[in-house]
Protein backbone atom coordinates (compact mmCIF):
# COMPACT_ATOMS: atom_id res chain seq x y z
CA UNK A 1 0.00 0.00 0.00
CA UNK A 2 1.35 3.41 -0.86
CA UNK A 3 2.08 5.41 2.08
CA UNK A 4 0.67 8.53 4.00
CA UNK A 5 0.85 9.47 7.74
CA UNK A 6 -2.27 9.78 10.03
CA UNK A 7 -2.01 12.58 12.44
CA UNK A 8 -4.18 13.92 15.52
CA UNK A 9 -5.26 17.41 16.10
CA UNK A 10 -7.09 19.19 18.26
CA UNK A 11 -9.68 21.54 18.64
CA UNK A 12 -8.72 25.68 18.81
CA UNK A 13 -10.34 28.40 21.22
CA UNK A 14 -13.41 29.56 19.53
CA UNK A 15 -13.11 33.28 19.39
CA UNK A 16 -9.41 33.32 17.97
CA UNK A 17 -10.48 31.60 15.13
CA UNK A 18 -10.62 33.95 12.64
CA UNK A 19 -7.10 35.37 13.18
CA UNK A 20 -5.56 31.31 12.88
CA UNK A 21 -7.34 31.15 9.92
CA UNK A 22 -6.42 34.71 8.55
CA UNK A 23 -2.71 33.55 9.43
CA UNK A 24 -3.39 30.01 7.24
CA UNK A 25 -4.51 31.75 4.63
CA UNK A 26 -1.80 34.43 4.52
CA UNK A 27 0.98 31.54 4.70
CA UNK A 28 -0.59 29.50 2.06
CA UNK A 29 -0.98 32.75 -0.10
CA UNK A 30 3.06 33.74 0.59
CA UNK A 31 4.05 29.89 -0.73
CA UNK A 32 0.96 30.23 -3.75
CA UNK A 33 -0.53 27.17 -2.65
CA UNK A 34 -4.76 27.23 -3.12
CA UNK A 35 -6.54 25.77 -0.51
CA UNK A 36 -10.08 24.57 -0.90
CA UNK A 37 -11.90 23.66 1.69
CA UNK A 38 -14.22 20.63 -0.09
CA UNK A 39 -17.81 20.16 2.78
CA UNK A 40 -20.52 18.06 1.81
CA UNK A 41 -22.73 15.15 3.98
CA UNK A 42 -21.48 11.45 4.18
CA UNK A 43 -20.98 10.03 1.22
CA UNK A 44 -22.20 12.55 -1.17
CA UNK A 45 -18.99 11.72 -3.44
CA UNK A 46 -16.18 13.82 -1.69
CA UNK A 47 -13.33 11.74 -2.56
CA UNK A 48 -14.76 10.53 -5.98
CA UNK A 49 -15.26 14.13 -6.95
CA UNK A 50 -11.89 14.48 -5.67
CA UNK A 51 -9.97 11.86 -7.67
CA UNK A 52 -11.71 12.40 -10.82
CA UNK A 53 -10.77 16.26 -10.12
CA UNK A 54 -7.01 15.55 -9.17
CA UNK A 55 -6.78 13.28 -12.77
CA UNK A 56 -7.89 16.24 -15.11
CA UNK A 57 -5.07 18.55 -13.54
CA UNK A 58 -2.43 16.40 -11.90
CA UNK A 59 -0.14 17.18 -15.21
CA UNK A 60 -0.46 21.07 -14.63
CA UNK A 61 -0.35 21.25 -10.56
CA UNK A 62 1.09 19.77 -7.98
CA UNK A 63 -1.57 18.62 -6.24
CA UNK A 64 -2.24 16.96 -2.52
CA UNK A 65 -5.04 16.53 -0.40
CA UNK A 66 -5.60 16.51 3.81
CA UNK A 67 -8.22 14.19 4.91
CA UNK A 68 -9.78 14.91 8.04
CA UNK A 69 -12.09 12.54 9.85
CA UNK A 70 -13.95 11.42 13.11
CA UNK A 71 -11.46 7.88 12.81
CA UNK A 72 -10.72 5.58 10.29
CA UNK A 73 -7.85 5.98 7.24
CA UNK A 74 -10.47 5.21 4.58
CA UNK A 75 -10.06 8.21 2.43
CA UNK A 76 -6.41 8.95 2.89
CA UNK A 77 -5.64 4.84 1.85
CA UNK A 78 -7.45 5.69 -1.33
CA UNK A 79 -5.40 9.01 -2.67
CA UNK A 80 -2.62 7.38 -1.36
CA UNK A 81 -2.99 4.33 -3.88
CA UNK A 82 -3.76 6.88 -6.75
CA UNK A 83 -0.46 8.16 -6.03
CA UNK A 84 -1.84 11.42 -4.52
CA UNK A 85 0.24 13.19 -1.58
CA UNK A 86 -2.43 12.86 1.50
CA UNK A 87 -2.37 12.84 4.94
CA UNK A 88 -5.36 11.42 7.40
CA UNK A 89 -6.22 14.23 10.34
CA UNK A 90 -8.29 13.03 12.73
CA UNK A 91 -10.01 15.28 14.70
CA UNK A 92 -10.81 13.74 18.32
CA UNK A 93 -14.30 13.46 17.72
CA UNK A 94 -14.55 17.15 16.50
CA UNK A 95 -17.18 17.30 14.13
CA UNK A 96 -15.68 19.95 11.79
CA UNK A 97 -11.78 21.28 10.88
CA UNK A 98 -10.97 24.55 12.55
CA UNK A 99 -8.31 26.81 12.04
CA UNK A 100 -6.09 25.79 14.96
CA UNK A 101 -6.62 21.71 13.54
CA UNK A 102 -6.14 23.27 9.80
CA UNK A 103 -2.63 25.19 11.21
CA UNK A 104 -1.14 21.69 13.05
CA UNK A 105 -2.21 19.79 9.78
CA UNK A 106 -0.39 22.83 8.10
CA UNK A 107 2.61 22.04 10.30
CA UNK A 108 2.69 18.16 9.53
CA UNK A 109 2.31 17.97 6.16
CA UNK A 110 4.68 19.44 3.32
CA UNK A 111 2.95 21.92 1.09
CA UNK A 112 5.49 24.49 0.22
CA UNK A 113 5.98 23.08 -3.49
CA UNK A 114 2.02 22.10 -3.84
CA UNK A 115 -0.31 24.03 -5.99
CA UNK A 116 -3.37 23.38 -5.03
CA UNK A 117 -4.42 21.49 -1.46
CA UNK A 118 -7.62 19.73 -0.53
CA UNK A 119 -9.21 19.80 2.75
CA UNK A 120 -11.81 17.18 2.73
CA UNK A 121 -13.56 18.15 5.71
CA UNK A 122 -15.48 16.11 7.96
CA UNK A 123 -19.00 14.86 6.70
CA UNK A 124 -21.62 16.90 7.86
CA UNK A 125 -23.62 20.07 6.61
CA UNK A 126 -23.61 22.33 10.05
CA UNK A 127 -20.20 22.39 11.81
CA UNK A 128 -18.16 22.80 9.14
CA UNK A 129 -20.02 26.04 7.42
CA UNK A 130 -19.53 27.92 11.00
CA UNK A 131 -15.94 27.51 11.10
CA UNK A 132 -13.45 29.27 8.87
CA UNK A 133 -10.61 26.82 7.93
CA UNK A 134 -8.28 29.81 6.15
CA UNK A 135 -9.51 27.90 3.04
CA UNK A 136 -8.67 29.76 -0.46
CA UNK A 137 -12.01 28.93 -1.05
CA UNK A 138 -15.34 26.56 -0.06
CA UNK A 139 -16.99 24.30 -1.83
CA UNK A 140 -20.46 22.12 -0.97
CA UNK A 141 -20.60 18.81 -2.64
CA UNK A 142 -24.55 18.08 -3.02
CA UNK A 143 -25.71 14.90 -4.04
CA UNK A 144 -28.81 13.90 -5.87
CA UNK A 145 -30.08 11.16 -3.29
CA UNK A 146 -29.70 13.56 -0.69
CA UNK A 147 -32.88 15.85 -1.97
CA UNK A 148 -33.35 19.63 -3.50
CA UNK A 149 -34.71 20.57 -0.16
CA UNK A 150 -30.98 20.74 1.57
CA UNK A 151 -30.32 24.60 1.00
CA UNK A 152 -33.31 24.91 2.73
CA UNK A 153 -32.25 22.94 5.71
CA UNK A 154 -28.89 23.84 6.32
CA UNK A 155 -28.33 27.64 4.42
CA UNK A 156 -25.48 28.56 6.37
CA UNK A 157 -23.52 25.93 4.31
CA UNK A 158 -25.02 27.13 0.76
CA UNK A 159 -24.07 30.60 2.22
CA UNK A 160 -20.83 30.53 2.90
CA UNK A 161 -19.68 28.34 -0.18
CA UNK A 162 -18.29 29.94 -3.22
CA UNK A 163 -19.37 26.72 -5.65
CA UNK A 164 -21.97 23.80 -5.21
CA UNK A 165 -21.52 20.78 -7.24
CA UNK A 166 -24.44 19.03 -7.53
CA UNK A 167 -23.25 15.29 -7.86
CA UNK A 168 -24.54 12.23 -8.93
CA UNK A 169 -26.79 13.42 -11.47
CA UNK A 170 -26.80 10.35 -13.36
CA UNK A 171 -29.10 8.92 -10.39
CA UNK A 172 -32.31 11.08 -11.34
CA UNK A 173 -34.22 7.68 -12.73
CA UNK A 174 -34.09 6.48 -9.04
CA UNK A 175 -33.85 10.26 -6.91
CA UNK A 176 -36.60 12.96 -7.95
CA UNK A 177 -34.80 16.03 -7.79
CA UNK A 178 -35.65 19.56 -8.70
CA UNK A 179 -32.66 21.21 -10.48
CA UNK A 180 -33.93 24.38 -11.00
CA UNK A 181 -35.46 24.23 -7.62
CA UNK A 182 -32.13 23.84 -5.74
CA UNK A 183 -30.40 26.65 -8.42
CA UNK A 184 -33.00 29.40 -6.87
CA UNK A 185 -32.88 27.91 -3.35
CA UNK A 186 -28.94 28.42 -3.48
CA UNK A 187 -28.73 31.50 -5.37
CA UNK A 188 -31.79 33.19 -3.05
CA UNK A 189 -28.97 32.46 -0.04
CA UNK A 190 -26.07 33.26 -2.33
CA UNK A 191 -26.61 34.96 -5.41
CA UNK A 192 -23.08 35.13 -6.47
CA UNK A 193 -22.01 31.05 -6.06
CA UNK A 194 -21.41 28.72 -8.91
CA UNK A 195 -23.35 25.57 -9.54
CA UNK A 196 -21.84 22.64 -10.93
CA UNK A 197 -24.20 19.90 -12.24
CA UNK A 198 -21.92 16.94 -12.46
CA UNK A 199 -21.78 12.93 -12.00
CA UNK A 200 -17.84 12.23 -10.66
CA UNK A 201 -18.60 8.91 -11.61
CA UNK A 202 -19.50 9.28 -15.36
CA UNK A 203 -17.49 12.16 -15.70
CA UNK A 204 -21.18 14.38 -17.53
CA UNK A 205 -20.37 17.92 -16.57
CA UNK A 206 -16.69 17.92 -15.37
CA UNK A 207 -15.41 20.12 -17.13
CA UNK A 208 -17.14 22.78 -16.25
CA UNK A 209 -15.67 22.46 -12.69
CA UNK A 210 -12.29 21.59 -13.58
CA UNK A 211 -11.99 24.81 -15.45
CA UNK A 212 -13.48 26.94 -13.02
CA UNK A 213 -11.22 25.24 -10.34
CA UNK A 214 -8.61 25.98 -13.05
CA UNK A 215 -9.20 29.62 -13.20
CA UNK A 216 -9.27 30.01 -9.52
CA UNK A 217 -6.01 28.25 -8.72
CA UNK A 218 -4.53 30.43 -11.37
CA UNK A 219 -6.01 33.76 -10.15
CA UNK A 220 -4.65 32.70 -6.30
CA UNK A 221 -1.00 31.58 -7.37
CA UNK A 222 -0.46 34.45 -10.03
CA UNK B 1 -52.21 23.12 4.39
CA UNK B 2 -52.37 21.22 7.69
CA UNK B 3 -51.12 22.37 11.06
CA UNK B 4 -48.27 22.31 13.13
CA UNK B 5 -46.19 24.80 15.24
CA UNK B 6 -42.56 25.91 15.06
CA UNK B 7 -40.70 26.42 18.13
CA UNK B 8 -37.11 27.81 18.71
CA UNK B 9 -35.26 25.95 21.53
CA UNK B 10 -32.15 26.67 23.50
CA UNK B 11 -29.29 24.29 24.42
CA UNK B 12 -28.70 23.31 27.45
CA UNK B 13 -25.70 23.14 29.83
CA UNK B 14 -23.22 20.47 28.85
CA UNK B 15 -21.83 18.34 32.11
CA UNK B 16 -26.08 18.58 33.10
CA UNK B 17 -27.15 17.06 29.78
CA UNK B 18 -27.46 13.52 31.41
CA UNK B 19 -29.32 14.29 34.50
CA UNK B 20 -31.89 16.26 32.09
CA UNK B 21 -31.52 13.10 29.71
CA UNK B 22 -32.72 10.85 32.61
CA UNK B 23 -35.51 13.28 33.85
CA UNK B 24 -37.40 13.13 30.19
CA UNK B 25 -36.64 9.61 29.84
CA UNK B 26 -38.51 9.28 33.15
CA UNK B 27 -41.54 11.39 32.18
CA UNK B 28 -41.41 9.48 28.85
CA UNK B 29 -41.86 6.14 30.78
CA UNK B 30 -44.63 7.66 33.36
CA UNK B 31 -46.64 9.01 30.49
CA UNK B 32 -45.86 5.18 28.39
CA UNK B 33 -44.78 7.10 25.31
CA UNK B 34 -41.90 5.27 23.87
CA UNK B 35 -39.58 7.91 21.93
CA UNK B 36 -37.25 7.07 19.27
CA UNK B 37 -34.42 8.95 18.77
CA UNK B 38 -33.99 8.89 14.77
CA UNK B 39 -30.25 9.77 13.70
CA UNK B 40 -28.62 9.94 9.89
CA UNK B 41 -26.53 11.91 7.69
CA UNK B 42 -28.59 14.74 5.34
CA UNK B 43 -30.82 12.53 2.72
CA UNK B 44 -30.79 9.45 4.06
CA UNK B 45 -34.43 8.93 4.39
CA UNK B 46 -35.33 9.67 7.63
CA UNK B 47 -38.39 11.54 6.91
CA UNK B 48 -39.73 8.85 3.90
CA UNK B 49 -38.70 5.94 6.48
CA UNK B 50 -41.21 7.20 9.13
CA UNK B 51 -44.00 7.56 6.83
CA UNK B 52 -43.72 4.29 5.74
CA UNK B 53 -43.41 3.22 9.57
CA UNK B 54 -46.23 5.56 10.69
CA UNK B 55 -48.59 4.45 8.04
CA UNK B 56 -48.08 0.66 9.14
CA UNK B 57 -48.61 1.51 12.86
CA UNK B 58 -51.28 4.02 13.17
CA UNK B 59 -54.27 2.01 13.86
CA UNK B 60 -52.39 0.22 16.31
CA UNK B 61 -50.39 3.66 18.31
CA UNK B 62 -50.86 6.80 18.74
CA UNK B 63 -47.72 8.80 16.66
CA UNK B 64 -46.45 11.91 16.85
CA UNK B 65 -43.09 13.47 15.51
CA UNK B 66 -40.91 15.95 16.52
CA UNK B 67 -38.67 17.36 13.61
CA UNK B 68 -35.22 18.84 14.60
CA UNK B 69 -34.09 20.88 11.46
CA UNK B 70 -31.41 24.07 11.44
CA UNK B 71 -33.58 26.19 9.45
CA UNK B 72 -36.85 25.65 7.23
CA UNK B 73 -40.23 23.56 8.32
CA UNK B 74 -40.31 20.92 4.97
CA UNK B 75 -40.24 17.72 7.37
CA UNK B 76 -42.48 19.09 9.27
CA UNK B 77 -44.77 20.25 6.52
CA UNK B 78 -44.86 16.52 4.65
CA UNK B 79 -45.90 15.39 8.51
CA UNK B 80 -48.95 17.44 8.61
CA UNK B 81 -49.85 17.03 5.29
CA UNK B 82 -50.01 13.23 5.88
CA UNK B 83 -52.41 13.77 8.96
CA UNK B 84 -49.64 13.24 11.28
CA UNK B 85 -49.53 15.00 14.52
CA UNK B 86 -45.69 17.37 14.30
CA UNK B 87 -43.89 20.01 15.79
CA UNK B 88 -40.93 21.72 13.82
CA UNK B 89 -38.18 22.09 16.09
CA UNK B 90 -35.16 24.90 15.53
CA UNK B 91 -32.22 24.24 17.19
CA UNK B 92 -30.56 27.76 16.46
CA UNK B 93 -27.69 26.71 14.48
CA UNK B 94 -26.94 23.80 16.54
CA UNK B 95 -25.94 20.69 14.99
CA UNK B 96 -28.00 18.12 17.25
CA UNK B 97 -30.57 18.16 19.80
CA UNK B 98 -29.62 17.90 23.37
CA UNK B 99 -31.14 16.90 26.20
CA UNK B 100 -32.71 20.23 27.99
CA UNK B 101 -33.55 21.36 23.90
CA UNK B 102 -35.05 17.97 23.81
CA UNK B 103 -37.05 18.86 27.11
CA UNK B 104 -38.52 22.32 26.16
CA UNK B 105 -39.83 20.46 22.86
CA UNK B 106 -41.41 17.89 24.70
CA UNK B 107 -43.11 20.77 27.06
CA UNK B 108 -44.37 22.73 23.93
CA UNK B 109 -45.77 19.34 22.32
CA UNK B 110 -48.36 17.29 23.42
CA UNK B 111 -47.25 13.65 23.73
CA UNK B 112 -49.36 12.71 26.68
CA UNK B 113 -51.77 10.62 24.77
CA UNK B 114 -49.28 9.24 22.46
CA UNK B 115 -47.93 5.78 22.45
CA UNK B 116 -45.04 6.34 20.06
CA UNK B 117 -42.61 9.61 19.23
CA UNK B 118 -40.31 10.05 16.52
CA UNK B 119 -37.76 12.64 16.88
CA UNK B 120 -36.07 13.18 13.55
CA UNK B 121 -32.82 14.62 14.82
CA UNK B 122 -30.60 16.54 12.75
CA UNK B 123 -29.27 15.29 9.97
CA UNK B 124 -25.48 14.44 11.35
CA UNK B 125 -23.60 11.43 11.74
CA UNK B 126 -21.20 13.26 14.85
CA UNK B 127 -22.97 15.34 16.72
CA UNK B 128 -26.37 13.66 17.48
CA UNK B 129 -24.50 10.54 18.38
CA UNK B 130 -22.76 12.53 21.41
CA UNK B 131 -26.21 13.90 23.22
CA UNK B 132 -28.54 11.54 25.16
CA UNK B 133 -31.90 13.18 23.98
CA UNK B 134 -33.44 10.89 26.65
CA UNK B 135 -34.90 8.95 24.04
CA UNK B 136 -36.63 5.33 24.84
CA UNK B 137 -34.03 4.08 22.14
CA UNK B 138 -31.42 5.30 19.02
CA UNK B 139 -31.57 4.42 15.34
CA UNK B 140 -29.35 4.95 12.37
CA UNK B 141 -30.90 5.59 9.06
CA UNK B 142 -27.74 4.93 6.48
CA UNK B 143 -28.62 4.86 2.83
CA UNK B 144 -27.19 2.86 0.51
CA UNK B 145 -25.66 6.30 -1.65
CA UNK B 146 -23.31 6.89 1.63
CA UNK B 147 -21.28 3.88 1.10
CA UNK B 148 -20.60 0.40 3.56
CA UNK B 149 -17.33 2.24 4.85
CA UNK B 150 -19.47 5.07 7.16
CA UNK B 151 -19.33 2.50 10.50
CA UNK B 152 -15.14 3.29 10.02
CA UNK B 153 -15.41 6.61 9.88
CA UNK B 154 -18.43 7.44 12.03
CA UNK B 155 -18.13 5.08 14.93
CA UNK B 156 -19.76 6.38 17.57
CA UNK B 157 -22.89 6.59 15.97
CA UNK B 158 -22.83 3.49 15.20
CA UNK B 159 -21.82 2.37 19.30
CA UNK B 160 -24.74 4.26 20.14
CA UNK B 161 -27.93 2.86 18.06
CA UNK B 162 -30.10 -0.26 19.25
CA UNK B 163 -31.22 -0.68 15.41
CA UNK B 164 -29.59 0.29 12.25
CA UNK B 165 -31.51 0.52 8.93
CA UNK B 166 -29.65 0.53 5.72
CA UNK B 167 -32.12 2.07 3.72
CA UNK B 168 -32.44 2.71 -0.40
CA UNK B 169 -31.52 -0.99 -1.05
CA UNK B 170 -33.39 -0.67 -4.29
CA UNK B 171 -30.09 1.44 -5.84
CA UNK B 172 -27.57 -0.90 -5.48
CA UNK B 173 -27.10 -0.85 -9.37
CA UNK B 174 -26.08 2.62 -9.31
CA UNK B 175 -24.14 2.51 -6.22
CA UNK B 176 -21.61 -1.07 -5.05
CA UNK B 177 -22.55 -1.26 -1.60
CA UNK B 178 -21.40 -4.56 0.75
CA UNK B 179 -24.01 -6.13 2.69
CA UNK B 180 -21.42 -8.10 4.32
CA UNK B 181 -18.77 -5.54 5.03
CA UNK B 182 -21.33 -2.61 6.82
CA UNK B 183 -22.72 -5.86 8.83
CA UNK B 184 -19.50 -6.95 9.97
CA UNK B 185 -18.31 -3.46 10.44
CA UNK B 186 -21.62 -2.30 12.83
CA UNK B 187 -21.26 -5.38 15.08
CA UNK B 188 -17.54 -5.16 15.42
CA UNK B 189 -18.50 -1.74 17.04
CA UNK B 190 -21.75 -2.97 18.46
CA UNK B 191 -22.33 -6.48 18.48
CA UNK B 192 -26.35 -6.09 19.94
CA UNK B 193 -27.04 -3.66 17.54
CA UNK B 194 -30.21 -4.52 14.99
CA UNK B 195 -29.98 -4.42 11.64
CA UNK B 196 -32.59 -4.08 8.90
CA UNK B 197 -32.31 -3.90 5.29
CA UNK B 198 -34.72 -2.26 3.71
CA UNK B 199 -36.06 0.25 0.86
CA UNK B 200 -38.80 2.95 2.82
CA UNK B 201 -39.82 3.43 -0.92
CA UNK B 202 -40.31 0.18 -2.18
CA UNK B 203 -41.46 -1.64 1.12
CA UNK B 204 -38.75 -3.76 0.77
CA UNK B 205 -37.43 -4.99 4.39
CA UNK B 206 -40.00 -2.83 5.85
CA UNK B 207 -42.33 -5.44 7.72
CA UNK B 208 -38.87 -6.83 9.93
CA UNK B 209 -38.00 -3.53 11.20
CA UNK B 210 -42.04 -2.45 11.70
CA UNK B 211 -42.23 -5.76 13.87
CA UNK B 212 -39.07 -5.02 15.91
CA UNK B 213 -40.51 -1.09 16.38
CA UNK B 214 -43.80 -2.60 17.24
CA UNK B 215 -42.02 -5.35 20.31
CA UNK B 216 -40.03 -2.25 21.15
CA UNK B 217 -42.84 0.15 21.83
CA UNK B 218 -45.28 -2.86 23.47
CA UNK B 219 -42.68 -3.64 25.38
CA UNK B 220 -41.88 -0.10 26.82
CA UNK B 221 -45.67 0.57 27.60
CA UNK B 222 -46.49 -2.53 29.11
Amino acid sequence: MAEFRVINVNVGVFDKNDRVADANRAKLRAQKTFMLNVMASPGAGKTTTLLATIAALKDKYKIGVMEADIDATVDAETMANAGVRSIQVHTGGECAMDAEMTRQALEEFPTEDLDLLFLENIGNLVCPAETDTGASKNIEILSVPEGDDKPLKYPLMFEVCHAVLINKIDTTDYFPFDFDAVEERIHRLNPDCKIFFVSARTGEGMQEWIDWLDSEVAAWNA
